[in-house]
């Protein structure tokens, strides 16, 4: 199996707060998430102010996109973004519309997607889902499954290169040891670290270890 | 009946734009939108600004919020907004937690959502829906219909206060003629006109007329 990739998502309320954890770890890292609040909070120039830091780390613009793909899609581009999140209740239109500007779209699997569903977005040439736990459910409590596993595996099987995230550790990563996953998405396991960096070197170790 | 709000939608690409059309449309409006667009390029301060020109407008942020309710919702209220858009296929956990934060939210229905999903949602105490003809489906050729009026319909039904939007013009409105609208929510319809203030006055003696 390929060894996973870890990727940083930047949580933060404010462009300082995130620069000052990604100037810690931006380096080991294999890609960097512009996340979903940090878009909504500082707009295009947090995605562009950390393509600058970052030239050669992939870039990945978290907007949950539902609606006007082309535009979102053609607007995190410009900025620097490598890669754009879409919401699984999108439309095929939208979808097949933020393709075209942006060079990879990941698909954002929330609520009652189905597998049929997935096999229209294979067609459409999207190569990418994410699964989740949100951080609302892991608020109330829910965690990673058996359930939730199966799903995965039924993904990739399918055809997709399947990131996961929500609550990870590195000691949660063994769970996962039988599959084929494509990153791991990290971000208050690394950022909420008193010592980030330090935590983004754990899960690395771990990764190496497991998928090496 | 009650008179349906007529609420602006700022799809803008900058804030710069923006402003440009809402100067002249804004004192007309009953609502306006910050869409999804012009908050992931600009951030809160496009929210902000908007709050400060207009501080008796309702103000709306089109967030398509999937997860992180609380942290989007407490962001997008501190920086003036009194609505948050929800997408349909976010979890409760995320609806509920953000409900705390923000005076209201509004599902977005895009999807394969169901009623009986809708049912849930207003045991929350959500009160508001979108229903959408989405940007690309418009663009890909697909109008209003009888399938979607009665949908329309059958939420208002069961309780909300539906709002509508996708390619509207004062042309379409009679279509909505039997049904109680929350509001009609139009960008281009405006914005792109020659004369956005005549357009705006166009859709709201149409109101009028019909809901007078």
């Amino acid at each position: 199996m390929i060894q996973p990739n870890l990727q940083i998502a930047l949580y933060h309320n404010s462009l300082a707060e995130a620069l000052e954890d990604i100037e810690q770890v931006g380096k080991i890292v294999d890609t960097i998430e512009v996340g979903t609040i940090l878009c909504l909070q500082e707009g295009k120039k947090a995605i562009r102010c950390i393509r600058e830091l970052f030239p050669d780390k992939q870039i990945v613009a978290d907007t949950k996109c539902a609606d006007a793909g082309r535009t979102v899609a053609r607007n995190v581009a410009d900025a620097g973004a490598d890669v754009m999140t879409v919401i699984c209740c999108a439309s095929l239109a939208t979808m097949e519309a933020a393709q075209t500007q942006v060079k990879q779209i990941q698909i954002e699997l929330y609520g009652d997607w189905t597998f049929e569903q997935a096999e229209k977005w294979l067609k459409l040439g999207i190569e990418q889902a994410i699964y989740h736990q949100s951080r609302d459910s892991l608020l109330a409590g829910e965690s990673w499954g058996e359930k939730d596993l199966e799903k995965v595996e039924q993904l990739v099987e399918l055809g997709f290169k399947v990131s996961v995230t929500g609550g990870l550790s590195p000691e949660i990563l063994p769970l996962f040891k039988d599959l084929s996953i494509y990153s791991f998405i990290v971000g208050r396991g690394i950022t909420a670290s008193k010592e980030p960096l330090l935590a983004a070197e754990r899960f690395k170790t771990e990764i190496a270890r497991i998928w090496g």
